[in-house]
């Protein structure tokens, strides 16, 4: 069940990008796995991918089609095998998935960028794909982003999206985006794949610059189990449709499409976390006046980490010394006795130990609620930073002890 | 329920130690909560402790006492409270437990060191503990060895006791061990308390060096949830009335002792993981042609701590992909392409990808046992290391959702 999870009622086409989904089979019948974006001539688009050393052959490839400098003009996603720890053969199996769709499109094969995601080490089902790239083709509408946003689900319970329309001086412009997750999530990155579209006109080498900013601050702000799987991607797509051009961080718009674009990637980030495997409450963890962003982290990451943590809230348990272990052995090397520590409003640790004011009840209140701030002041200097978690339940275990079955 | 974990038949008295054993209603009424060790005269006593910063009271006061040169003389241990993060209060509760003890025992202050263990960030009932002491003192007996493997444990669902008698050249020794787990474990250390008592003779600052080369290679190379605990203590007490004394490392019985010292440290670390909450299964990560040690310790605990991996394990599923994933974020950078990775005996990655002879079936097979090896060769030098750990259950979250109703 996510947590507080919105889907929007109205979603906005970005002009300039249309979506096929259909059936493969990759997997299972009877399930959307295969998706296909088409994007006009004069689009822009960059990237950023996980860190994993085992990254995927599609993440390879799609890297290695940035780099070439062509205009990418379509992305390819499907759902039910991540081709990853797949060798050679599942570089290959990647390529041909490109230069078929290239093909049908009539473009070159380093134009378009395919993604995959789901179980690991087994051998892509290559022509399941390719012999229905053209059900997809068949199906391009501008209007398909509620079925895209479907059709890359793994483990999700529900789609996640974000659409929404903003001004400039008196241009409108338009972000549309989708996310999947649902566990192996960590920072840099997870099975996490994010999908932006807009109609601004972003120079490529400034948007090459915003994805990775924008990134930094939302897909990699969050943690559910710790794992960083081998097919994390995030993607912003850039069609120029609209009349607001950004060429450099000195335009007069470029505070206000960055505002915007971070809402967007911030909100399909933290969907991720909301509908996590087993989750039952959204967390943020927000670390004060560190000092430094890595310490501010380091803390962060280790209390947003720990199973025992995590367990106390799915118990709505406030048994908040969990938190002080954990910070404890965050490998920092703070001033205990100066923390201040905050379960939304209420004040649970003052000077490194249980505030005066204190009381079970209060504590066990605010456990019940479905979305918790752990506030966190170190007063060792002027850094802030947030993360974003979930509960570990008995879900979680059940999911993944079934996952491939 | 514990993995083979085996529970010694016949456990033998270390000469010069006795125990007293009692109830002191910590937490719950009817349950053993109070534990006290006290020592001859000539033992020569080390250990070591929690690297975590939030120190518990009694580790820090147990750390200031062994400063002191003076001989120990006496332990005392409760579970039910961790007596940690409570500030200049809990390090005055542990003060006065350390005086009371001292005073019915005839001893210094100094000479005792405390133990606790428990829920952390609650008030140390210390009068309980002060006024049960003469109870537990009236007990003494040099019997009572699994009296306190019981009188220690926490979650633990059975004792945790190691005994043996080696002999070097014609004399005989004796080598008697407690410990408890059983959740919040990782290396440096965990709730996790280790008490080894023996009749060698070893003169303190060789002690001091041979406490911390044992620990490195037994409690510190478990993990079971990566979290680490406030209280964490390893204490080795050796009470010198065996005919066999130890000076130097060149002393011709040095490696026979060591290799007996060792089989018991690393029988009581592994059986904490045997016994670790909601296990069902007794994991070995054997890395192995490492470049460095950091290197072969990063990748295995980077396996030992993925919950994917461990929540794959606990279901028995194949889902070998998991392990390369968990390889591929551990922060190294190693030849992917180089690795080999058995399960057990059978072969399932080579070259960094699936190996040809693997079939599902057979992977299937190895995932049914009880105890299984993932050996991971880099063939990037060579270095190689082994953690232990366990899977993740629904057990696991259960027990710690519950742990303190």
């Amino acid at each position: 069940m996510a947590v507080n999870l919105i889907i929007p009622k109205k979603v906005f086409a970005v002009e300039g990008i249309t979506i096929g989904v259909t059936e493969a089979g990759i997997k299972k019948a009877n399930r959307k796995d295969l998706t296909v974006f088409k994007l006009d001539e004069g689009s822009t688009v960059s990237g950023v991918f996980t860190k994993n050393l085992f990254c995927a052959a599609p993440v390879q490839v799609a890297k290695k089609h940035l780099l070439t400098g062509k205009p990418i003009r379509s992305l390819v996603i499907n759902t039910g095998n991540a081709n990853a720890g797949t060798g050679q053969n599942g570089l290959e199996n990647a390529q041909k998935i490109c230069s078929s769709l290239s093909a049908l499109l009539k473009i070159e094969d380093c134009q378009v960028l395919p993604f995959s995601t789901g179980v690991v080490l087994e051998p892509l089902p290559v022509e399941k794909i390719v012999n229905n790239l053209n059900k997809a083709i068949l199906k391009f509408d501008k209007n398909n982003w509620m079925e895209a946003a479907y059709g890359i689900m793994t483990t999700d319970t529900v789609p996640k999206i974000f659409s929404e329309q903003f001004t400039v001086g008196e241009e409108i412009f338009t972000i549309t985006g989708i996310s999947k997750g649902a566990g192996m999530i960590h920072p840099n990155m997870a099975t996490m794949l994010g999908f932006i579209g807009t109609d601004l006109c972003i120079k490529q080498s400034l948007l090459d610059k915003i994805v990775k900013d924008i990134a930094d601050k939302s897909f990699n702000r969050i943690t559910i189990d710790g794992d960083t799987s081998t097919n994390d991607s995030f993607i912003i797509m850039a069609t120029g449709k609209s009349n607001i051009k950004l060429n450099s961080e000195n335009d007069s718009s470029y505070a206000s499409v960055i505002e915007a674009l971070s809402k967007a990637a911030s909100d399909l980030a933290q969907k991720i976390v909301r509908d996590a495997e087993g989750a039952t409450k959204f967390i943020t963890l927000q670390v004060e006046k560190a000092s430094s962003k890595e310490e501010a982290l380091s803390i962060a990451y280790s209390v947003a980490r720990s199973p025992l943590v995590k367990t106390a809230f799915y118990a709505s348990d406030p048994n908040i010394g969990r938190i002080l272990v954990a910070i404890g052995y965050s490998n920092t090397n703070i001033p205990i006795n100066r923390i201040k520590i905050w379960l939304n409003d209420l004040l649970i640790v003052e000077n490194g130990e249980l505030s005066e004011s204190y009381t079970e009840e209060s504590g066990k209140r605010v456990m019940q609620q479905l979305e918790i701030t752990i506030k966190i002041s170190l007063d060792n200097g002027y850094f802030s930073e947030k993360v974003y978690t979930c509960d570990l339940s008995h879900d979680y275990v059940s999911i993944n002890a079934d996952y491939r079955s």
